[in-house]
């Protein structure tokens, strides 16, 4: 099927994922300069959007090129030599932030949970508590296993401890609540592929007005991934005037602007609703059958990914097999359970009718397989759980 | 849902349907001229794509601007003044071949069929055997109802005493087998929006040699759709010279070309298989979940159009909280079944996870709406059918 | 090149013409149906886009499937059986009513002009006063030649003695002034590839109260192209209700409505002002390279088409090495002039950047073939004259 | 005209330029995934085109996410702390170089030339001579003013002392010959929005096996930028498998991987020509009106960027008439000609029609904004020259 009928295969990934057709086609233009109106005021307009996305009104709106790891690293922007930094890491891409700050001279420590599990509010209350640390990393949800931390509560314990608060939201905004400015977060970061629905190739910040002020030569952080190199093309383009630093990407910021659009359009709790109910939708399916999901605690499952472990057939057969059969789903990243799980991505543009798909064919798939999963009662519950929420969504 | 993530809606009509996009991209072109080389290959592609869709690899192909109703009624090209024909009609769209007749100076007969009934072949044979007709038409799935007409089984028992036997295969041409040349069928016709999976804007012919024969100054027809205009427009096209009668239109031949290479990728059988999977994949969810299909006969079910009856809920209602729910189907246009019944198209790029979808949102709409269906047990039925297939289309 | 950068081509041909990408997007959708409100929606607004084009506020608008032919031959539901009407012929496309005429059972006369002339108010006049003539065609701008008739004075001289005025805008409307309504025409009709700039698949017609009232069922028309199938489908979706004769091309009216709007965003008169600018300029060069045109009266030259006569490279060498040179002119179909002369079309989305590039490669190109033109001296003729134009249309 | 008709505007820019259709529809995909068999594969081909496009068939090709300038500060990759750098500058963007590089503990020294100059390939040899440079980088066209440097003679001379020579690719791979391997160039970079003809979002280098076992732990770069940290990632996708460091811009690769197959199909060497064509054209219409180039050498007039002073009108406001008239170009950015010149980008899908509408439209715009131009002039002499080149181009 893949060849043939390509694009009615369902993209069930961590990001890029599905990405609905008027986004992309917003960025089939073909003589888009960056000095053009048209993309001054899609910068604008993207910009302004991240702040509603956010809940960071008052803060300073990023969007640079890369992702999600070059979006981490120009945190080192804030950062001075010798300065000491706590990481909270669930995983995969908690411990990223670990590898970035090894390329700096800042001082290290983590905190770190086992596969599936999150580093409990208290410890990490108690840590800041015992150190000075300028910064404390946290990842709201970790891509890796769908682990989400109580980010608001983690705040609360830690802010007055400690300067900077910055939170990997690679895999929340824009799927899960996200009041950064309320939550008294410093800096919320993403990218462009997640749960804002776009391609892949931009990583997007909001910076508390405190926060932007670190920002100066001693700064850590090279050239490119500088934000004082960035900071005022930033607020140019977002008054609507042309600005250079290094060349943006025109096209994908004319999506995003297309993208933040149809957010607003939808109404971002709407959109989270959404992300939540199909999430949830996933969950009884995969649980109906017979499977376990990867997160312990399900105050901790996520909107955006549900890792779900295999008992028998490695995590390759299953993903190869579903492919065939029209969704692709990815793979488990975390060391702990090599090959032992998948990952189900739900976000962005997805709808109940990709749960119903995902969990029907999922179940097929892993019985055709050899895993024993109940053929029928995942399809059931999910159906169920749907009509218990509302129809019309 | 419909207006933010109005790409991740399904459309489960009877034409337009859900189009693959490739094919909508393949007319994504700013500068092709009707004498441009770009579309003359691609007009010779198609009319050679569509020889082989219909079984008619000797027959002359035709594709001209307009849809079914055009195509049938430049059937009127093979006919003279006076002849009599007799219309084999099992509903709204059989009865269309007597309203186009009565606008030319012909004798029509008729045998009609009650709604979700067809036309018995041995019906056919009496009439034909017992009068002297130029011409029968049939209808090989009538979209009205979604019941198929055994063609072979029919063109065998009046092949003798007929000059011209006529198919309509509107819904039936890539997603029924149709060996048009094998069955001596003369006339066999269809539009780009149905299973071939195109947008509307064609109609498409394969005529046998001997009835082509018949047009002449003195064919019925008037002058836009009469054949012989077309004829050696369609024969330069094939190989590979720019001709001119009337514009065509080039950004639907450009996407035929490429819905026909995409036929030929996944192999007709394979094509017609899909349909025949997927078609039954949701009978057995609409039945299990308690419903009636219009189909009274279960050999004439089509591979591309379910009819299924409501008991209390008006259509219209149905209609719109599935659209709302993000799935569209076609509202029924049998009279005598008025707002009584809704439409299932399956046909195109349709795969089985739109039968579970489709199933599922049916199952959850009409529950909500007061219908008494078993919830799941629709669900269930298609997951269960499906699991007994191949998982891996 | 035509290859490799094929987008950067540039097509001056008749219809299909360069279309602008904004409107060739609005119809990559993917799943929108004849009865869904996005389809309903965009039926409703090309239709009112229409009456404002054809400057008939109070007429009956069509948008029906097929393209300018079609939308002559559909004018038959006008008449009734043995009727007499006067074909006003400037060419090829002139005389195409006549072939459709005699299709049907009506009396037809005609008046002819030679190629690259028009027949004259005058000789209208004194016909029609000396017949009885029912109806009148005449064509706005003869498309084989360029010619425009002067159809306001026409019809101020006959209108007091003919009952329908019908008037061929296939090349003319939306890039010459049509004012139908004011200047009493019965009936404009045109196509959608030509001066909108759409892909071709539609005829567009507005018919005024008194010629509609001659709808009935003793209209000669077939089935199809029966505007009397056609009026209350029109009707319905212009109030914004799904409605069903045969299948619209779905997708073609998505792009219509984008194209309507962007006529309306330019302005109708600048529109119309700028097709005029392009014209001329094309002609200031052809001239001054050397060449003759074939409109013999500089009044009757059109602003959407010129023919342009050669004196000894045959047309078809010319056409083949200007598409290699990446601009795709349109051939000379006039039979008394076959091979001579190339069509230069200049309507839709054309601009001065095209008419400079145009002038150029024909000049570059004649030169090379041997034709005797001042290389140089075309080019610098297009330039002063848009040099005395507005610099910033 | 910019909003009504802006896709038949021409973006003559420095990048993102005039991209051609079919390579931004490659990238209209809704479900591509980075562990996607189509993802693979055209990142595959990307990575084996560039070896092709950069004359490095032995090197170590990257694509990484950014730009030009993210691509450069890779380049700290193959230092380690306290080497010493020779920077030559010709400008802006060579200079660039020495804001890199000062946010690193390495020393840097640098040349520079004046605008509109270049740095003479005797000054490098001296100073390479006289001092112990680990590295040099040169700038092959200086995209600030169009100069071009000769890197094959410069290399030629300093080859045998220096350990690194990195040459910055951005403005001439894919517009002008460029053999990096035979030239024995250790490093070669561009950007995708460049000659290559695509939206902007990547970085692209060749890296010798020399330089590519420069790649340590010890290397002076952060983490995103670190090509130790892509290099297995290369490796592993043009293999065609699967895999990840960071998210690549999924569907960017996608329009990459149609550029490369579009140069191959046009052949590269053709491609050069085509803008040596362009730019000689747009440089003699230019100089024929009456004004002056920024660059001062001829033999360094690049195929890609032109710049071009203007002696009374701000070039704000030509940039703005400019783009009024259809016609987009970029401003200035040499500090020491503020506002005082434009450029005029030529690269990627140009075409010679671009280049005489490019002179007339900016002969027009410049009278008219009281800049003495002698109108007429500069088409004309385009016109000559392109006449005096094969038409067929």
């Amino acid at each position: 099927m893949d060849r043939v009928v390509r694009d009615r295969r369902v993209l069930m990934h961590v990001g890029p994922v599905e990405i609905e057709l008027d986004v992309l086609l917003a960025g089939v233009r073909e003589n888009v300069g960056f000095t053009s109106k048209e993309f001054v005021h899609a910068m604008s307009s993207a910009l302004k959007g991240l702040r509603k996305v956010m809940g960071t009104p008052h803060y300073q709106p990023f969007i640079i090129p890369g992702g999600g790891t070059s979006a981490m690293e120009s945190v080192t922007s804030l950062l001075k030599k010798g300065e000491k930094v706590l990481v909270v890491s669930n995983g995969v891409f908690g411990d990223r932030w670990i590898n970035i700050f090894k390329r700096y001279p800042v001082q290290v420590d983590s905190l770190k949970a086992g596969a599936g599990d999150y580093v409990k509010p208290e410890r990490v209350e108690q840590a800041v508590k015992s150190n000075q640390y300028t910064a404390v990393t946290l990842t709201h949800v970790e891509t890796s296993t769908g682990v989400r931390e109580p980010i608001k509560e983690v705040v609360e314990r830690i802010r007055d401890n400690v300067e900077l608060v910055v939170v990997d939201g690679v895999a929340s905004v824009a799927g899960e609540e996200t009041r950064a400015e309320e939550w008294k977060v410093d800096v919320i970061l993403t990218a462009s592929q997640k749960a804002l629905g776009c391609p892949p190739g931009a990583g997007l910040l909001a910076i508390s007005p405190d926060a932007l002020s670190r920002i100066s030569e001693e700064s850590l952080s090279g050239y490119y991934l500088h934000l004082g190199n960035w900071l005022n093309v930033m607020r140019a383009l977002e008054e609507g005037k042309a600005s250079y630093f290094a060349t943006l990407p025109v096209h994908l910021i004319l999506m995003l602007a297309r993208a933040f659009a149809l957010v607003e359009e939808e109404g971002l709790e709407n959109r989270i609703k959404r992300h939540e109910m199909v999430a949830e939708a996933i969950r009884r399916g995969v649980e109906a059958m017979g499977l376990e999901i990867v997160a312990r605690d399900p105050s901790s499952y996520s909107n955006t990914v549900t890792g779900v472990k295999l008992s028998k057939v490695p995590a390759s057969d299953v993903l190869n097999a579903m492919a065939d059969a029209g969704i692709e789903l990815a793979p488990g990243v975390h060391p702990d359970l090599a090959n032992k799980y998948i990952r189900i991505g739900h976000m962005g543009w997805i709808t109940p009718n990709d749960a119903i798909a995902t969990v029907a064919t999922l179940e097929r798939t892993l019985n055709s397989l050899g895993e024993s999963v109940k053929v029928g009662e995942g399809v059931r519950a999910t159906q169920e759980y749907l009509s218990s929420r509302l129809v019309g969504l």
